[in-house]
């Protein structure tokens, strides 16, 4: 009995050394995800590029979505999004999804200034729908954990392609 | 026994009724990370504009990474470069790091040619740094599983920041 603790315990030692990674000195730290805790089940552009890309390629809407890890606001409206199913199952079916913690050298992501949190849709043509907005005349693209029904109905809105329209 | 026994079933389904997330149809899937497996333990910038900007400000180098999930090269190389302690540590301490499966706009970013693997440095004085080559004639910025020394030196060329050099 104690011959095999030992040769378990060798395992596990080897074992420990063989997978033995670099720590930070502060302390292992928790890998960042791309989801940033809006929505771990869906599959995020990393950059605007590639969002870009995945728009025009597949035909749906692309969703930016800008915040910071530091605003109230952000984080407020990151937790009702994230656990709103009905959105997060359009977002994963029909969208394209990019959250950026930095902007982008595309002055059209910011048709009134560079705030958070803002939600902002680029149909599959590329023309940024500066028409989809919330319901704040001094932040059009801003939206409240309030307004999650309000961003799915404009969701729906930005989901009939402008091509589509013609 | 058999009271408490419920009990904790009952709790145990309305945890999972609390905590129910939206579940895609083809099944729960692992949250993407930003470190896409070359150091869970590095903080990684999301995008080139963020890496710029963090280079800048915190004077230090910043490492483009180009790959790609399903070329054999990238996954080599990606093995290598994160088992590597030397390596991640320096990283860690003395650079800003990104990985990219996408490339950019910025033209300065493949002065030979868009290809992966490819590490490219930057200095926070914002020049590509074209001078911190690897060991391949036809792809300069290419490195293989071997080539971790070789990266690592260049690292070292790289940490050698332009502007101290004047």
């Amino acid at each position: 009995m104690i011959k095999t603790s030992l040769s378990l315990l060798l395992v596990l030692v080897a074992a420990s050394f063989t997978f033995a990674k670099y720590t930070p000195k502060t302390g292992k730290r928790v890998p960042q995800t791309l989801s940033r805790g809006w929505g771990d089940q869906l599959i995020w552009a990393q950059t605007y590029e590639e969002g870009l890309y995945w728009a025009r390629s597949r035909n749906k809407p692309l969703m930016v979505l800008f915040h910071l890890d530091d605003c109230p606001h952000s984080q407020a409206l990151k937790k009702a999004f994230a656990e709103d199913n009905e959105l997060q199952k359009i977002l994963d079916e029909d969208f394209v999804v990019l959250n950026l913690v930095y902007e982008t050298t595309d002055k059209h992501l910011s048709p009134d200034g560079q705030y958070v949190p803002r939600i902002i849709f680029v149909d599959p043509s590329m023309t940024v729908r500066a028409d989809v907005t919330g319901r704040y005349a001094n932040r059009m693209y801003a939206y409240e954990p309030n307004d999650v029904k309000l961003l799915i109905s404009n969701m729906k809105k930005a989901r009939k392609l402008l091509k589509s329209e013609l």
